[in-house]
């Protein structure tokens, strides 16, 4: 909401595709959609599908990239820049930044490298003092003084890397954008413009709760409130319970730290009872992993809370800083799913991901008693970094015996056939096995825990009995769990299956049709049984 | 050498280990290893391999994480000063980072939270106006005028991130320093002391030839003249004379960038014939690939130069920026190899990173021939990114006939057994297939060449005549190409046997130690084979 004014502006003075604006996140971009020609996907309910929440090149000679994750507009423009300067080509180059993106490393590395170049390209900080949620680091500090000042003060970031700068402080007046943009327009060296805007800008709910705005499901427009609480136990619940516990009756020396999603995990409950033992960083998932690193050395117990995809941030971070140096970091990776959604947030990815870094034991709980006792189990081991996968499904419940979260769990002992349910799918894993027991087949149904290093006397004993192994993940295949287990038996009379996501982005296809795609229902795996058993 | 002074009155005025100091990249911690008890090391031939190139915990208390990428020793200091204030524990905690690796976004993300650390830290910026290379980026521009002015320019980087600030001209003399460290000891906050050093202070061919003795083969201590050049012709020859055709020829738009490592790939050849097409944007990984994405999208043919270690740091702009968008940027990656080394340095885990992200073509050539098709294939699709795995092993030449990209090669037409030797260890399968004549196994040889994707038609194939399939890579096999293979053979009859490295960090063992505990020698392999087609 608070840039529908400046993207007014830019479409006035500035001549779009020739001039270029490269929106970081990309979903502040709708005024700019409406603008270039997709207005009816917000006015005609039969084009609500027709435009993703992004930009998008397949839709628009407007759009350039499919961007979802933050932080990248300034590195694309530094690019698209020094392209435009090779190919004497002419055109502005524009990234449009939130002022919570500007703390991710790849805004601050774009930035320095903005400053090196000798021609056209405008970086407009659009700064409305909010990350999705509050905005957290020492540059904010120098964003504050300076829009205190109207850009004077000396505590200036832009001016210390070497860019050119300018402030604008009504950056939601039509008028103030269309005379900021005139000025700068064709501008022959790089600059900043650091606009002065307001979040939730014309909506009385969204601006009292900019948080909570930032990404809604349905409300009420008048009120603000949701439509459909949800209800009932969550996977968060039980997460906070051990927390609890491990600090009221363990005495664990635990931190919670997040790179700006604390909403994910509704961490507000820890932070407000911890504030001590809470530590958001802002938009800076490197800085969240080696942040806990140096507080693991130092004997504390840090749990980092993360989605799988913006954890692709910090792969090095995990391999270099966790990984070599077998610090016992906790690390909650949420958002494993597959399921409709735009191409950039698609959850089949942290299995490839983590479950081949040394050292990093990735588990994938199946009930919330399995996600306890993985939890106890990270907190008190001195090993090395743990992933916990955070099961997608609603809550599922079952008594846990004898825990051993690198022993695989045999919850049905049969024979001919093993199928092995990762986390979230071992409820299919059971809904397979009962339709297979009408089929005169009784398959043993494992649950595999640890997915990150296989379980070889478990796995050497299904080899007595069974000829098929069958291996379900909710996930991407490639690199992924099945492969391990197709690995270990490679050299055996057993033959596998591996059943999971293909290897590619999924985009916006419904959850029903990419799960049939991928003949993950109970009928495709029991056809495939069947016909693979003859 | 430019840290000698800073460490010795480091160790006279602090007291480490209580006092911390965490070294940036940490292969300048060798005075600091002297003084804490392992200088044996310099001056005992028998104690040269005690220590590693790097801080190591295992070799003493004063060093704290093993550390070989840059711009991590901020965020891990962040993370050692919130836990001490969490433990009530006292005791400075510094960081010591190069002016190079600031331009690492992980050590901007670093300074922005330090910053809001309320008790002591200390970030030494030893700036001695270099990178690995020359520094890049406008930080720089903001550090030179620190200098010049004694740290009163108002562009000051470290201010406009919230911290407080002293600058300290003489960083190579000892007294100052001594001074220096008395003054800000116990500081009750986080400051930066922005120290001027001089790179390769004390020998005169260092200072001469900065970029040249920053790494350094045995050399002459007198003239600083290495003492066993290599000759014959290298993989960057043959690198360089298709991106001389590439320009004269066929007039292709490309471009080369690199993150601070133009040595690893020679690049200064091209940089100087074609400065306009030539770009460094530092230490900063992210930066690159999203800097490659903007020109690709504007048309350019760019070739980024990486080492499969530190593009580690590039992995989610390498899904985000270039996978879903499809863009065709080319990606050389060196480092391929299973060989004695540092933990923080192996070059074994490029495949299971690069092969499983959708859309990105991984290419193992393994001869000059093929690298150069491969790169020339690249340089004209415009399916997406594609990035090529450098051979580790000498110039291989052969004959290339009927070039596909995504079409196994096969080099031998026999049966019962096929051997598919990735790149670099080809040879090795060519080996292994002479050997096996002599046992009466007449084995197919094939080059997969991609190994991201499985050419299913040659695999299938196979299977008509052949019973046992062994997959050869120079890498971790832990999400590799081998386990692909596996994957598709897992329900048919042929076995399948994966050779290549065990997941984990190998640290120093030789490279003959390694191969023949991965079993890849000959021998083995043949042992192998034999033993399981029984």
């Amino acid at each position: 909401m608070g840039v529908v004014e400046l993207t007014i502006a830019f479409h006035t003075i500035f001549n779009s595709p020739i001039d270029k604006v490269v929106w970081d996140v990309s979903h502040q971009s709708y005024t700019h959609k409406i603008l270039t020609g997709r207005k009816e996907a917000w006015l005609d309910p039969k084009h609500y599908d027709d435009v993703s929440g992004y930009t998008a090149p397949e839709e628009s000679p407007h759009d350039y990239f499919n961007i979802g994750h933050t932080s990248t507009s300034i590195a694309l423009a530094t690019g698209m820049a020094s392209a435009r300067d090779l190919q004497g080509k002419s055109g502005n180059v524009m990234a449009v930044i939130g002022d919570g993106s500007l703390s991710g490393g790849l805004a601050l590395e774009g930035l320095n490298i903005a400053a090196t170049l000798k021609s056209n390209l405008i970086i407009l900080v659009n700064d409305n003092g909010m990350a999705i949620a509050k905005d957290h680091g020492g540059l904010y500090e120098g964003l504050k003084e300076l829009r205190e000042t109207n850009g004077q003060s000396s505590h200036n970031l832009f001016k210390a890397m070497g860019l050119d700068y300018r402030y604008v402080e009504n950056g939601n007046d039509i008028q103030t954008m269309l005379n900021a943009f005139r000025e700068i327009k064709d501008i022959d060296h790089p600059i900043v413009l650091h606009v002065h805007t307001e979040k939730g800008h014309g909506y009385q709910p969204a601006i009292d709760h900019k948080e909570a705005f930032h990404w809604h499901v349905p409300f009420d427009l008048a009120t603000g409130k949701t439509l459909h609480p949800t209800t009932g136990e969550t996977y968060n619940d039980v997460i906070h319970m051990e927390l609890e516990k491990e600090i009221t009756e363990n005495n664990t020396p635990i931190t919670a730290i997040t790179a700006a999603i604390p909403g994910s995990y509704d961490l507000k409950r820890f932070s407000q009872k911890y504030p001590e033992r809470y530590f958001d960083v802002g938009i800076a998932e490197q800085e969240s992993i080696s942040f806990a690193a140096g507080q693991a050395k130092q004997g504390l117990r840090p749990i980092v809370f993360h989605s799988g995809t913006f954890l692709q941030r910090a792969y090095d971070q995990l391999s270099h800083d966790l990984g070599i140096n077998k610090l016992p970091v906790t690390i909650m990776v949420s958002g494993g799913s597959i399921s409709a959604g735009d191409p950039t947030h698609q959850g089949i990815f942290d299995i490839a991901m983590l479950s081949n870094i040394p050292g990093l034991t990735y588990l994938a709980p199946t009930t919330k008693e399995e996600l306890t006792a993985m939890m106890h189990w990270a907190l008190h081991q001195n090993v090395g970094p743990v992933a916990i996968r955070v099961p997608s499904n609603g809550v599922h419940t079952a008594t846990l015996n004898n825990f051993n979260a690198h022993k695989m769990n045999i919850l049905h002992q049969g024979k001919q056939v093993a199928i092995l349910g990762v986390g979230s799918l071992l409820p299919l894993a059971q809904t397979v096995q009962q339709q297979l027991v009408s089929k005169n087949i009784d398959a043993t149904i494992v649950d595999p825990r640890d997915i990150s290093e296989l379980d070889s006397e478990t796995l050497t004993d299904l080899e007595q009995d069974h000829q098929l192994v069958i291996t379900l993940e909710e996930a991407s295949l490639s690199g992924g769990f099945g492969e391990k287990v197709s690995r270990f038996y490679g050299n055996t009379a057993v033959h596998v299956l591996n059943f999971g996501a293909a290897k590619r982005f999924n985009d916006r296809e419904t959850t029903a049709e990419l799960w049939r795609e991928f003949k993950l229902t109970p009928e495709q795996i029991v056809s495939e049984v069947m016909t693979n058993l003859k």
